[in-house]
């Protein structure tokens, strides 16, 4: 039986409410609109945005709504007008478009697509600016354009990276937020280079990706800063060199750092989301040179803050989003990478579970040895 | 008579205390010992890095001294060791030190050279820690490394270019600071390319010169801020293409810009020294990519911020210092440019007095009118 054209019942976890258990619901998803694309989500993982949101915390946050937004899954039906991806396509749904042809994307110079960005802030599609998602009527918002947390999702068509029909799908879901980050912020953002001595704060997914960016782009030291030393052994397999766990020092961790260094790190990246760690991250860089990217998000209304002498004398604080890489173009070239075993995605999953289990997921998000949960989607 | 390996004793300005005028003293002047250079000074301005430290607000100032730090001279005398200058050649002395030595200089990546710092920090020379300034016995500290506003001065070998001995002293002199910034700020720094849209904060000599790098490389909108609307006549002949008055605005001044740009500027440049003016110049640079670089330099003890969300989504924040060029090797270049006629420097002159008149120069700096007075140092 076709579904094509079809709305569609499935199960999702919905948030009906922050920080209330997700509930698992019969959900009515509605056939793509031109533009768009709707995908059988086989594995979601989860991540620290949608804890985030979930938690209440995101003024921006929207209720009901479906979380998710790192997953994979194979296009059910596609909407008018799309023609990159058809019916039975193996997906990455990416909550960063790249529309190829909005000022961002013609510019050659950031990755941050504007072409349906006022619609995934809102939590609706673009074209008639409502959601495709409803319970026995009642409409539930959208979550970053992806909603990964249903067996059925629609996302719009420039945000759906088209991959390898043969990679595994409950491996590179995680493609579709922080392995990719950790990665892309080493690489693109930070262009760390051969020889570089680079600290990471925090040591979850995202930091161990970009220590594992940063052996892979030939840094000499890849120091671990984290207030949890049982992550120093695990880490280890993802390219950390050295280990500082803060809690052993008086001394500030930026000067601790620079103690360590010869005058500080040449490139530091915040993983966590905690606007002082940020100003360590900055202030633990080498004079002249140091740079600082934060690819941590902090909690809305909080401000970082330094004296202007640490950019006066030649520190750059810069920042990543999706680590600077093109969804659509570089996501498949990232499970490429993964296929050729140049890149670990495995290595990252500590927990599989299914997606009736997800709040036990989330609880796990916050314990020290949990790095990815990978959800069964398709129960 | 000569004077080589003698106490030279000539005019000099000395800041006896904070605040206090400059009294016009007969100063002692040691000769230079290894790897010093004696210059007589002819022609030095004044720049607000002098009247900041003079004012006393300068945590890290030393009294008495000799201030002063953008001027030009000849080589009267050169200390053991020293070979690439000679007696009368003709110098910039250069608060930025330039050995090639050094872990900075070698990086190629900085033009903070380290070599001498630890010595001009704290107003003496690197050799014995002392200083060769002395009034009747009683030493009086150097400032920066330079210490122009004296007939004579000793300058580490390291940080006195060597110019062309056709170039006016009492013009080039101004390449020893304001005018090298701002040039360096927008080519070495920022890195600004063709069609750029530029912002500049503060119209003063640093930031006119911004707005000519900025013109010379291109930019197709040059946007200059400042709440004194009488300095946009003045500023076009150096490339403002626009004018905006915060005083003019209810919005705050980063949203004015940015409306003004369809998003944003390419380049923002700070060139005042004021923390809320430096956040609103990152705050009006286009998401994706658009690059904010410190220039001024801010009173000691305050602080930098905005929320991280403006680096996540692709600003940049840097700053700099001397523009960041390399002493010994580029002011020596900007000189050659300047007789080319490829970079204004007589321009940026609105006074010219001796160094009799310095207090009376100081009291001009705070005029909207001045943008560079020069002392005429031999009288």
């Amino acid at each position: 039986m076709t579904t094509q054209g079809q709305v569609i019942t499935c199960k999702a976890a919905v948030a009906w409410e922050p920080n209330k258990p997700l509930v698992i619901e019969d959900v009515q998803v509605a056939p793509p609109q031109a533009g768009e694309v709707r995908i059988k989500i086989l594995f979601t993982a989860l991540c620290h945005t949608d804890a985030y949101t979930w938690s209440g915390k995101d003024p921006e946050g929207l209720f009901p709504c479906i979380l998710g937004h790192e997953a994979a899954g194979i296009v059910e039906s596609v909407g008018e007008g799309v023609t990159e991806v058809l019916p039975g396509d193996h997906v990455i749904p990416c909550y960063q478009a790249e529309c190829r042809e909005c000022k961002f994307c013609k510019s050659g110079k950031t990755n941050l697509c504007g072409k349906v960005r006022t619609a995934t802030g809102v939590g609706v599609m673009m074209n008639d600016r409502k959601s495709r998602f409803s319970v026995n009527g009642k409409p539930i918002y959208h979550f970053m354009g992806t909603s990964t947390f249903s067996q059925y999702t629609v996302a719009h068509d420039v945000s759906v990276a088209k991959i390898d029909t043969k990679a595994p799908l409950d491996k590179v879901c995680l493609l579709g937020c922080g392995v990719s980050t950790g990665l892309g912020a080493v690489w693109n953002t930070a262009k760390v280079e051969l020889g570089s001595i680079v600290a990471v704060f925090g040591l979850g997914t995202v930091g161990l990706a970009v220590a594992e960016g940063a052996k892979a782009a030939g840094a000499s030291r890849i120091i671990g800063v984290d207030i949890d030393s049982k992550k120093f052994g695990p880490a280890k397999n993802f390219g950390v060199t050295e280990f500082v766990n803060p809690n052993d020092h008086d001394k500030p961790i930026q000067q601790v750092l620079v103690d360590l260094t010869d005058g500080g790190v040449d490139y530091s990246f915040e993983c966590i989301g905690n606007v002082s760690v940020m100003r360590a991250a900055l202030e633990c860089c080498h004079k002249g040179w140091g740079t600082s990217v934060i690819v941590g998000v902090a909690a809305s209304g909080q401000e970082i803050s330094t004296r202007p002498f640490q950019l006066v004398t030649g520190r750059v604080w810069k920042g990543t989003a999706f680590g600077g890489f093109k969804s659509r173009t570089q996501v498949p070239w990232l499970v490429e990478k993964y296929m050729k075993k140049e890149i670990k995605v495995d290595e990252y999953i500590t927990h599989n579970l299914t997606l009736g289990e997800i709040n036990e997921a989330f609880d796990l998000l916050h314990e020290g040895g949990c790095l990815r949960c990978v959800l069964k989607v398709d129960d």
